[in-house]
């Protein structure tokens, strides 16, 4: 019997809706396993945090992370306006979400932008431009850049206020996400898109080298190096010409919502944020202060992170892979969310409602 | 009898190709108003005026630029290995494009994200996606942020290389750019849609402050703050919502290129690139040296970066008009260069006949 102990931090906004589902279907799998025990702890994180302890990221979460085997994690933050009630230093973003990537060091996260034809229909895209599905790794550095440099506000001696933030890497933070790049390509197609900004960023000049010096030990993997804004016209123009691409944190931050643009939604994308020790799982789209508690928000891209946390913390392959083919199938059978589709279009369900068919099918 | 001084940087690639059909426009449109005169000026740019001078913003090109009343500049730049001939420093974009930009302080950069429905098969989007058209002026600031803070690499006592450079603004320049936005939006839907990253950027924090304390002196517009990878999703999801978007340089680089995938090609996309004194206009795509020299690239971007000149520089705006509808005319007579369509799906033409088409129909 192996016992997995999982932090699930639901957070503010839909969080905490999409996290029941993603926990019926925990039971579910765990019920299927006589060998595997989840324990499940459920703590505070992000606004609903800051509101309860006047921290957006406790102690008390901070250790029942530390100590789980992987970290669930829902999604956090308020609107524009509420968000102002929060001192900027404790909004969920810069007070929790920052600091857990930081505490462990989770420098890869991947955001499979993964259409299979079957599910073409919820793309913006033309059908001729999705074609045969669109099935890209995006591999973004995720605790490295902008996000972390030092930042500095201020007022020079004119009265004049100004703001300067750096955006900074050294050649081991680079060479650590690059090599998940061609590790992955290794088991893919073998072509890695390496998207860099070198022609005005120095720290691309630094990032090519570095994938240049790495590829000599992947020498089957083709690199192409392409311009991030060239890269962002191809997304759109055409997505089925990317199999791995790799890219620093801003840059992978905004080609990745650019990716649930063209799949029809952000709630179409899981994702999986891995340091050395621990790694966390949560859904890439926002927290939709909009629509939560009318359980219409779409868990398909929560429950998708629970796959593949069970692929890749667990090693549950074959669970993760009749979770997918589960959730695939409820959209096949005509079902989906408002999110996705219009009344008539499709059977549209509610968050729960969808949870329950993913476990039905399972 | 007004005299223009016409500075002509025809620059590396497709960009004397294309070039040659602005000028074919210019001799017709001044042909047709005798009262107007211009001057060209063809001079050494880019790559192209390194392998000549040694450098690639030469002293006789500076020259001539500070006498003209206007800047038309082709494209440049060289495939990733040819640039490694070329040091760092003298590299086009570095060497050339920057200090372009810098020299004339062209802050505001205009890209216009426009698709007429009559062009909407040029898109990847499905038509229901494009509706009636779509018709966005993103406007880009564009020499500031990371582009233009410093940089520095070196290698720390450990032997390990590193790399930082900075995003720098400060209120004169956010407020200059922002202010340009509010003037453009007035004319339009008086909608404006702020980009912004101001849940990890500090320096989104104070560009929003500069937003709102901007909207005090244009209070009929309507600001909407939105996230710059909600924004990604959305103009791929949804570009019809937008009208008017304002944004830094490095989400503005990001951005406008998704534009162009969207549009179907950044070949439809002109640009102009407005300073206090001067300004230049271009084409939003590159030199693409894989064509070039073919008499295949589409001239549509650099013609309409004319037509955007004569609106903007010489307040031609009735010329201007008429040539953006000669361009749209070729489109709709069922004539396409090979970027924007496959054979059989339209009559292909030449970069030259595509400018003969046009003045034709001027
Ligand atoms: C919420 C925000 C800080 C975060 C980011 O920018 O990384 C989000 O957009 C994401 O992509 O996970
Ligand atoms: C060539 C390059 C320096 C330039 C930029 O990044 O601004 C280009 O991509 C553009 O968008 O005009």
């Amino acid at each position: 019997m192996t016992t997995y102990n999982i932090a699930l931090l639901a957070g503010d906004g839909i969080g905490p809706e999409v996290m029941k589902e993603a926990v019926k279907v925990l039971n579910l799998v765990e019920e299927r396993n006589a060998d595997v025990n989840f324990e499940l702890n459920d703590v505070l994180f992000g606004a609903a945090a800051y509101f309860a302890t006047g921290k957006s990221f406790p102690e008390e979460t901070k250790a029942a992370c530390d100590k789980a085997d992987a970290i669930l994690k829902g999604t956090i933050g308020l609107n524009h306006e509420d968000s102002q009630k929060i001192p900027v230093d404790e909004q969920p973003e810069r007070g929790a979400l920052l600091p857990l990537r930081r505490r462990y060091n989770t420098y890869a996260n991947f955001r499979p932008v993964y259409l299979p034809k079957g599910l073409a229909h919820f793309s913006p895209l033309k059908e001729s431009v999705v074609g045969d599905g669109i099935d890209i790794m995006l591999i973004r550095e995720l605790v490295g850049g902008l996000y972390f440099g030092e930042k500095e506000t201020g007022t020079d001696s004119d009265g004049k206020r100004y703001v300067r933030e750096v955006l900074e890497y050294d050649e081991d933070q680079i060479r650590q996400i690059v090599r998940v790049g061609f590790e992955v390509s290794m088991k893919r197609k073998k072509v890695m898109h390496n998207i860099h900004k070198s022609n005005v960023l120095k720290s691309s000049v630094l990032w090519n080298a570095i994938v240049e010096e790495e590829n000599k030990n992947f020498p089957e993997v083709e690199v192409v190096n392409i311009l991030v804004d060239a890269a962002a016209t191809y997304l759109c123009l055409k997505p089925t010409m990317f199999d791995v691409m790799v890219m620093e944190n801003m840059f992978g931050d905004i080609l990745s919502d650019q990716g649930g643009g063209i799949l029809g939604s952000l709630g179409l994308m899981p994702s999986a944020c891995k340091g050395p020790k621990k790694s966390y799982y949560e859904p890439s789209h926002g927290s939709a202060p909009d629509i939560a508690g009318k359980g219409i928000a779409n868990p398909y891209s929560m429950i998708g992170s629970v796959a593949l946390m069970l692929e890749m913390s667990f090693g549950m392959d074959k669970e993760a892979k009749n979770l997918w083919a589960a959730m695939q199938g409820v959209f096949e059978d005509g079902y989906s969310t408002s999110d996705l589709s219009k009344e008539g279009e499709a059977n549209l369900v509610s968050t729960a409602e969808f949870g329950d068919m993913v476990c039905a099918k399972l």
